[in-house]
């Protein structure tokens, strides 16, 4: 039966379409992937051309043979360059863009993605994220971090080179902010962090998880916005990105690689954006709020009743699609 | 100089991206349109093919030569069939998607956009709106009413013969009560509707005005989220759409048709959402809010650092886009 659902820490509505709805294996992509070479001559990203890119923030690996590279964005959305001062004058606000846009290249090679990399591969990722993130967070005025990757068209990615990008802006965004509202208005009722008590209640129902891990949990929130939209929560609770662990590092590296893996072989290497939702910079460790990351798998389009609305559509189950994928079979896991 | 710019309306921030700007021009669609036939014997919703949709539950024009119908979606996100309770249990919380989900079938033409209609055709497309919306705001359990219209791929319709969509719903979603609260508390502390200030405020900037007419103005956001991105303001302030008069039902048809006729002729018929927010249905007059219109060219894409932060990155600036679209010669404006 059709419902519509809340999602309790977004505070948004979905209407779970039923009567519209596909089989989770008809969600996958028809198309045969274009096969990549594992290197592209003309790739700024491809061993040999790092004087083709901007500033190096990072480099781990070798000197010679470098594993990840942070370098500054090329056109990028938010710089350091820009000077100027906020104004705020009637209904008119606005500052400078300042702020870091970095993209970080995950690897060498040209043609592979997060899913079919090693664990080592990913963790390698995951803590130039950590160290970037750390870095900038001392930064004077910078407020809010979002780290992202955009794979494939559908998500806006413009170069093939697996990459994703780190944003530090000089104010926290109001979509954060009123979810930290809601956050501190739950812990103030009822003494718990909202995050813990979804995961403490998703992993009890069990039917929408899809992978649990010692560190982490992957699941498809109940009021899932569109087909396979999914959550990584850390079990412990902490609100900043950076304060995670090593052993929770490679905890994570596997998590992700091996729910990105499910929705390649599963869906058929399907486009898709994460994130990673962290609290604003000045404000660090609370009892409220947690970290977290979101995987949106961009299957289905938005319309004009999504931006009416703020709601969303859903045509598949998250029940059903959390299913499908822990029995999509990995052909080499580590 | 780019910079970050915040709607006091939404309280959404973009970032103004002028280092990758470009020329208004530059966002014309490439590729030619396909022309389509006037008449498509396969169309539902073309005429002789009426006993293919499902109940109709409006005709404009004669019995035999209608000018507008509504009927219900085929495949509806919501239907007045589902029976169940609301649900509230920790943090699952949901009802059943009862509503009405209705299409608007704007014209007999099977080949004809609103851009390419005369006014008088617009008008009744309006008058259709207006009607539906006021006979289900007295439904029982409907508290929002969301008009929108999706034209082309990018903007997610399937259908190629011109409509529009209705949906009725059973809550008040997340988005809309927050830019009431917001509304209020401008009004709390300053005693005006924001709605009414912001459009006096562009009114005297004039920079991102694209068209005046008696009733309505059409302007592009100071803080506009996307290229091209539009609001249509009654210069009345009233909060529910279903309360527009006669006379402004000829002028928001003369000016929404100019409007998304300018986008047709200066961007080569771009893909686009437009959307009616007005207020829940049990709220009705208020000296708050102040419904509008929202059109949304499909030009851009949303990435990971939009879903990762609410914010959005515009490629284009709002006044230069104003100006291009003040600039466009109609071949034939009636």
């Amino acid at each position: 039966m059709a419902e519509l659902r809340q999602n309790v820490i977004t505070r948004e509505w979905v209407i779970i379409a039923t009567e519209r709805a596909k089989r989770p294996d008809q969600f996958a992509r028809e198309k045969e992937a274009i096969a990549l070479p594992p290197y592209a001559r003309n790739c700024p990203f491809c061993p040999g051309n790092e004087e083709d890119t901007s500033v190096e923030s990072l480099r781990l690996g070798d000197e010679k043979r470098w594993q990840v590279r942070a370098v500054a964005n090329k056109y990028p959305a938010l710089s350091l360059e820009i000077k100027g001062k906020r104004k705020v004058n009637g209904i008119y606000r606005s500052l400078p863009a300042v702020g870091y846009h970095e993209v970080i290249i995950e690897h060498p090679r040209h043609d592979l993605t997060t899913a079919l990399l090693n664990v080592e591969d990913v963790a390698q990722i995951l803590r130039a994220y950590r160290q970037r993130y750390a870095e900038i967070s001392h930064a004077p005025g910078m407020q809010t971090i979002i780290i992202f990757k955009n794979h494939g068209k559908d998500a806006a990615t413009s170069l093939e080179h697996p990459h994703s990008q780190l944003a530090a802006i000089p104010i926290v965004p109001h979509q954060l902010r009123s979810r930290i509202e809601e956050a501190i208005r739950h812990f103030d009722d009822t003494g718990e962090c909202l995050y813990c008590r979804t995961l403490e209640d998703e992993l009890e129902a069990g039917e929408r998880i899809v992978l649990e891990s010692e560190h982490f949990v992957a699941f498809m929130p109940y009021a899932q916005l569109s087909p396979f939209h999914m959550w990584i929560f850390p079990r412990r609770h902490y609100s900043s990105f950076d304060k995670i662990s090593e052993p929770e590092i490679l905890d994570l590296a596997y998590n992700l690689k091996t729910v990105l893996a499910k929705l390649y072989y599963g869906l058929n290497n399907p486009d898709y954006n994460y994130t990673i939702r962290s609290i604003p910079l000045k404000e660090q460790e609370t009892v409220y709020f947690h970290w977290y990351i979101a995987i949106i798998p961009r299957i289905s389009k938005t319309a004009g009743f999504e931006l009416g609305s703020g709601m969303y559509i859903n045509t598949a189950s998250p029940e059903e699609s959390a299913q499908f994928l822990r029995d999509v079979q990995l052909p080499n896991v580590e």
